[in-house]
């Protein structure tokens, strides 16, 4: 879609080549040589300079008319349409990530099996230059409860976003990070205090040294229309990148997340072994009634060095009930990978991103990007009236990014120990894989 | 993608600024001076006829091959694509809307809360020329309910177009107007009869001063595949359009829908306070058994005088049951809006469509289009031994459209009167908001 | 998009027609003239030359550029975009099928009606060259029942295809050829026997005279994570064409599906009238208890000749029980089609595809492409202590394809006997039509 530039490349050395250079130097020859008298020599000249002057016209025409031609691109992957004045874009992409998983059991029945972990499309872009739009479904869900995002952004203020419609609280750095981009195929235990996508409104900004965000949040997008009120929630999230280069990164980062439970009183945490398929929750509060209020607290750190990387949370979760005792729970972990082949983590306003292999898989003998990594987390459900359980889980993975839209993920998870709950004294283990496809 | 015409302009324009006009005149000079012999001469005429030729042909080759090109548009946010000789196209496009809604309650909990009221997708276009055909789901609905218009048209008779699929029965100009560009945030009282989408087929004719709709309708998307019959049903639509210009319209409108029940013999009215987040059906019949079949009239009226527009309905439902009495239910509602910003509603086809802001946010100072509103709406869901209530409600609203593919609403509805049914004397009041993308 | 072409003609061609051939004639006559001098006249061709080269450089840049265009296609009613090099290309497409039945019903009653029968969209394409993958979504389905396809291939290797997410298991032709293309609105009776598609991984490799494909398969989507081991299976398929031309074929094939039931030990085989409305099965074995493991056997035979079409499947089905005798059963059809217009049916990669009328209705008079088809039915599910019924059917068809992306299509279908089993000696008969527009 670059035709501008060579049309008029065309146009601007074509015609002193054509009409112009050889014509020219004859016509002086013979108005040298005294063939041409010099009022045919003036004419000659006036028009061959009118004729420039015609063509640069057209030319300017050509090149206004162009700013209105669609810019296409497929190099990512997904397809993508954008104005060549940028005033409006679409983009389609989406995701899929297939997984099997063994399990090492002990006592408690697990069920080794595949699954489709996620089937994602999203359709986003902007309009008008300042309006940004996303509408993203998984379809391994079953109506509401498919739709991620679907929210409506203004970036039309210098340094401010606006954005409101269904999309994740400001809270976690691993939740922030999508789960394309998770070193893991599964986000650690502590993901059990995630504060997932309600209806908002956000106000944030980002720089390359820090982002800031914070939310007033209503429901979220699976309640029912039962005429109870379901409550609504804040949070905001506050990222400092002291370093921030290609590829060294200190990031640390605070968040809080307060949620007022309304009419719908019950709240329940739970996790599985950093696993999806057997449906096992290793640790589990149960439902717990009679809740008010909810308040999570959570702290970031994180680095890049080269092909290194590390990532660590701490969370705390505070629950407020009615008439019993307040019940705190936390749980935290410290992750490390190492990139064989050299590539970086990428990391970009508060979150990491995707990465693209160095030599890609099949172009001149390359191998793809691997990485290796490993995992410790610790989640503790267990206080006052509620056993859910404490566990603690090590996980070692390895990915594979033939090219940048692929990734092939191997992780071995073993739980240490579950201290109380359900499952009691159990340590399983387990071997689980990932094909994703996504852009 | 106009490439066509600058090259056409590039191709024409060049050549006699280039070989032709300054060398032929330096030749005609020449043949003057007796430097070129009239022998020379009409040979580099006969060369220069014999290049322009070659060029006029090659210039066919390429408007010939251009007419493949397909023309990608972006202009109104969703993708389209469409062949320069207009035989195929295809375009992308949806809507989100993200509510939330406060209850001024009144002895019944209705429960403030928020949602998102739709977020649709559409692929549309047409193929060989006059095929054309959708296929639009809304993913806040569960499995088959979200199948909005699945459909195929053939429109190469003249006048006449045939629909075959599922879509919206003719019936209700506030139902044939997308919820798009309703003017207000939910559809009047009377809308509890609306006639909804059946799989069916349809003939229609639309003009400038008239449309005509008539459709022979089988079963809803949703009906289950239980050995029982459905029923089926019959509508049409007729719509006269005496004034119709840009800025001044006068519609008026007849419609009957008919539905014969088949083995499912029940059915029920209900209409929420014009709201949809609550879930409380203000007025509501239940489930009415032993029904044989509905007859469903309506009367509209609408007009737009500059930058005011009128709309008003009348509806009339007749349910014939087994054995009991016929019930007889009707509603109504009269509309008026005016763009404060001197924007005009648009009309097409027999329904309303959306507007386009004159000074659009963002650019030079512009403010977008608003739009105030005001409606008052009745329905009566009380007959016989069926105790469904009555009610009346008032409602104002505000809309801006910063540019034409958005819209944020602002709509306050009191209920001034429960007369009957489960709800009887309650008066309770709303305010509401939503966000709206749209293309 | 094939403006490079263009571009270059007009580069190549205009070049000498305007600054070359005229000017160079003048030039030489000139020189011929005595009117310009050796070393003038050297000097002028020199320059042509030197412009001319410039040009060329020019033009290889314009063709450099143009190699990392975007094409896009709609011309058979999906948007296709590739880029120029191959290396990357995503389409956008999809099926909607609407169909209505009348039942000439036998004691059961069975329900007229209507339902969109299928409505999918699917986006596919190529990554890095020899990526492949896919994800298709049939709206008709809740949740995770409507992923059809979702799938990574690598095609990197010679003649070997590796596919790796959920698909279908190879095993039964008219399972492998789509529903788009089936001569009959519905499968036949055996397809009750269908293996369906499984989270998995397989290698496949298709030539003109054979292809081959083994695949190892885990879990159906729709299972739930349960703590239950939801069983795995492999299956193989082999297909030859000792003749495959344009409008010859013959095509012998076989396939062997073994499925083991993990701990989920229950399996059912079922029938409809080869209807899909009535939901009423006209043969049905209820659920079969305590099932360790099936295999499934099928041999094909399919012809093609000029308009002619035939095709037959022999299909065998056997249950091992924990503790009861294996069950065994089995069913078989043939069916033969004939294009009254000439048409042949396509053949690509051991299954069959679509078809392009001869005259595309609506272009001078065509009237499309008309096909009929006739086919005899038997399903056996009664062996020992399972008494599910045996029954009969035959059926004619008829198939207009205005556009080779539309297809209307009417069957009617005779039960001809149905012995044992909950519908025992009825011979229900159905008349069933379809719209179809898939691209």
């Amino acid at each position: 879609m670059k035709f501008r530039i060579f049309l008029l490349l065309l146009f601007f050395l074509s015609p002193p080549a054509q009409a112009g250079s050889e014509l020219l130097t004859l016509i002086k020859m013979l108005h040298a040589n005294g063939t041409v008298s010099d009022e045919q020599y003036q004419r000659l000249l006036d028009e061959i300079k009118s004729g420039a002057a015609q063509q640069e016209q057209l030319a300017q025409k050509v090149a206004e008319k162009e700013a209105d031609t669609i810019k296409l691109k497929l190099n990512k992957g997904g397809l993508q349409a954008k104005t060549s004045d940028g005033q409006f874009s679409a983009k389609i992409g989406g995701r899929v990530q297939a997984d099997a998983a063994w399990y090492n059991e002990d006592s408690s029945e697990m069920g080794n099996g595949s699954k489709i972990r996620r089937a994602r499309l999203y359709i986003s872009g902007n309009m008008f230059y300042d309006w940004g739009y996303k509408l993203q479904y998984d379809f391994t869900s079953t109506g509401k409860a498919g739709i991620k995002d679907a929210y409506l952004s203004y970036n039309g203020l210098e340094h401010i976003s606006l954005t409101g419609g269904h999309f994740k609280d400001p809270f976690l750095l691993q939740e922030q990070t999508s789960s394309k981009h998770t070193t893991f195929m599964e986000r650690a235990m502590p993901s059990a205090f995630a504060a997932d996508r309600h209806l908002g409104f956000m106000v944030s900004s980002a720089h390359k040294h820090w982002t800031a965000a914070v939310g007033l949040f209503g429901n979220k997008i699976t309640a029912k229309n039962d005429g109870k009120d379901h409550g609504w929630g804040a949070g905001g999230r506050l990222t400092l990148a002291p370093i921030n280069e290609k590829t060294k990164l200190i990031h640390v980062g605070i968040a809080a997340n307060y949620r007022n439970k309304g009419d719908s009183e019950s709240v329940r945490f739970k996790q599985q072994a950093e696993t999806n398929i057997s449906g096992v929750n290793t640790v589990d509060t149960g439902t717990i009634t009679g809740v008010n209020q909810l308040l999570k607290l959570g702290a970031e750190l994180a680095a890049v060095h080269g092909p290194f990387s590390f990532q660590s949370e701490y969370l705390w979760t505070q629950v407020e009930r009615e008439s019993l005792e307040d019940l705190e729970f936390d749980g935290w972990y410290v992750q490390a990978g190492y990139f064989i082949t050299g590539e970086s983590r990428k990391y970009k306003k508060g979150k990491f991103s995707g990465i693209k292999p160095k030599n890609a898989f099949g172009n001149n003998g390359g191998y793809g990007a691997w990485q290796i990594a490993a995992r410790y987390s610790t989640l503790d459900l267990t206080d006052k009236d509620i056993n859910g359980g404490e566990a603690q889980a090590f996980a070692v993975g390895i990915n594979w990014f033939p090219v940048s839209t692929l990734r092939f993920s191997g992780n071995y998870v073993k739980v240490l120990d579950v201290d109380g709950g359900a499952h009691d004294g159990e340590e399983p283990g387990l071997i689980q894989i990932r094909g994703q496809w996504a852009f």
